[in-house]
């Protein structure tokens, strides 16, 4: 049994810094480094990828919307057309860093609101994976666990892993509870880490509303930022372990 | 004897169109192609890839300096660095999309100030240079002829190709005259087109001070916006062919 | 009975030239003026300003969403507060250029997807509104007849001027029928004169089902771009005086 | 004898917090708010005006160059008509801020590179101050003391502050020593402060080359951000009021 530990990296830009790359590092198993329209540019993603091929870890593309002002957080009424040409766009430029360090994209994971879109709709879905498939088939595509964007990756033909988050809580769909709802985080670290040993070892997960669900969980999505973002990783690596379950990178 | 004829293709950007590229591509051999940072978008890139490759063209990168509103044509204080940098992102992100359509950049030619500060600044040709032959090394770099853009990418072994202006006068230096001085255009068609011919047939061009200097002429940058582009570009094509110099693609 | 043209200028950006503002100007009565984040530019907004002033024509505020790709068109999923401050920068930033020609902003606008998503969502149409009135409470508000953005408008006490236009279609709730429907527009000139007529001298318009609806129409949008766009507009205001309304700016 | 104190503030951007506004702004008499170009963006600069005025400080427009990526902090080479319309922009959008609490702006002060072109090049710095003059004549400049910053706004007719800087080492000419020098900034704060007394109360500074030159000094830049940023500044306040200066706003 083994899953792989993923983490959104490169995230600064220009003058600002933003979260401890070089401290979450160590415990990951796969970056996914920001490609420079909603986070990163391209001195931090040389860098970033630097940091990655020096530290071995996986290295994924994480494309977002062209708003680096929300965070690419904000939901962007894009065409399919609009959106396949914004993840090859930048699918293209984070691999011009990987070729001058002679190191190859992994796998690819769309952010933010990207992300979600795609879980709640079909054709974004398709677009996404579309653009990643033409881009390159081999690469390991990463989406949340249960959703379209899995099942629109598979349908293409990519190799896929499901992710599932610690700290997130979910709908009964499998969708994750909007940030926007209160109740979106588990801040509790123990409820967090049992929640992550129950996804995998047992592929459950219990609702917001209580009820089980199915959930696949071939990667976990932790942080790299925030007050207790180490501590807590530490210990769902030690968890992980005490209960025999390998940490190793996607596609390893 | 032969010559390529390049221009600048797919610096149209969302809502604005720019430029006549479906007239201009079938007297080209070579497209410089906008990246996304002085010009182009995702969807212009994608479109123009394709179209160059329906044509038959030679496909050029064309990166430029991070400058919607000045066009990459203001200069910038970059240090060799972020030129570096830029330089790799954009050939990536152009790449990506001669990967989705399964053709191949043939060759890079900066864009506007990039280019204007790398004729005349060391450090920037090989920032520029170095991009290039790092990202690929059997790319063509197209450079102003007799500058170091040149120099610096033959230090590096990256194969390159001498530009000429058929519609710019020189200094003595080989420089182009700077186009914030009034006599910076040959507007008088017949006096360029004769410059062209000069160029490429004797190796030789007559500066502002009415000197002779030495040039090498392997492409001939023409444009494809403006009142009587295409006239004049069908007249230079014209004139070469009646000299006996073949029109072909760079490293054809 | 009178009635307002209104257009939309100051749309290029950089290098980009857009629209014909100069042929259009002598034609309307109201402009709004893009303020730099759909399009538009510094140097667009003061010569746009200028030409306003020494038209005699009303100068309005064309606020929009933070998207020059999209020129504003494409929805976003921005939250009240962020509607309201990037208003208020606008609305500052145009006023800047009034005040270095020595004018007064005389209406506001939104654009586009704001101008959409205003129409049809009380919360947006209330932080617009709010944006405007703390702004500068004396302003007219130009919003789509018989929608939120009217109605939160004069909630708040602002002047209104409801906006009509002839050559889109409506929907039966006195929306405009979107431009992702084959129908949206109305191609014939004919019948886009006679429903502006009706909507002017007799506050109706049939709606795209065939029904006939109440619609308020204090000012008339109409474009300076496209094909016939300068014919039409001239048809226009030939039938319009024909029947007796006073072509007049908004508040004159 | 009195100083103003005054920082750059609201330097931080959508997802990316930079400085400890709230900190240092106990211990300043005048703030210098980025304006959206190199830093802020609406939501911050609604945020820091607020802030400057619950804390009655003086408020000040801080207009920088478009180049978020450098943070206004490399050169461009922009026209005067440019320069002039960027500044002209930026003080209209954050007077739009003003408007809404019921604040008027104090003073201006150009940021980064073009603050440092202004100084240095006479044709930029009448374009900027300028700008400043047509905007609103009562505004008091901000400008490197000693400089063509200062003799151009005061041939305009504009009211000047002189600035000086605690931390940064002179040339002889009054320039500061570019930050690509080694020797740039002063770290010791022994020598800093006795460099900021030796300014006010005696309106000389030793220079880099060891000579003594006159210097005007109406208000001390400090920095809110850095490691001893706080102590720092704390201590230079201990200091000035050992010495008799009072710190009052500038205008004040």
């Amino acid at each position: 049994m083994k899953v792989d530990l993923n983490c959104d990296l490169g995230e600064a830009f220009g003058n600002y810094s933003f979260g401890g790359d070089n401290q979450i590092i160590p415990l990951i198993t796969s970056a996914n480094i920001a490609c420079g329209f909603h986070a990163g540019d391209q001195h931090v993603m040389n860098d970033t990828i630097k940091l990655a091929k020096d530290n071995g870890i996986g290295i994924g593309a994480h494309p977002g919307l062209p708003d680096l002002q929300g965070f690419g957080r904000r939901n962007m009424d894009l065409s399919p057309e609009e959106v396949y040409d914004i993840v090859v766009y930048q699918l293209g430029a984070l691999n011009g860093f990987c070729r001058i360090h002679d190191v190859k994209i992994n796998h690819v994971k769309p952010h933010g609101a990207l992300y979600q879109m795609g879980a709640r709709d079909k054709v974004i879905a398709h677009a996404i994976a579309k653009a990643v498939y033409d881009f390159d088939p081999t690469l390991i595509y990463v989406g949340l666990s249960n959703t379209l964007l899995i099942s629109e990756a598979q349908a293409l033909g990519l190799s896929t892993a499901s992710e599932v988050f610690a700290d997130r809580r979910y709908e009964d769909d499998g969708q994750l509870v909007s940030r926007k709802e209160a109740d979106a985080l588990i801040t509790n670290t123990d409820e967090a880490i049992k929640q992550v040993i129950n996804m995998v070892k047992f592929q459950k997960v219990i609702t917001k509303n209580n009820n089980t669900i199915d959930i696949k969980a071939d990667t976990i999505c932790v942080h790299g930022d925030g007050a207790h973002a180490i501590e807590f990783v530490t210990q769902i690596r030690e968890q992980l372990t005490k209960e025999g379950i390998s940490i190793t990178r996607l596609g390893g």
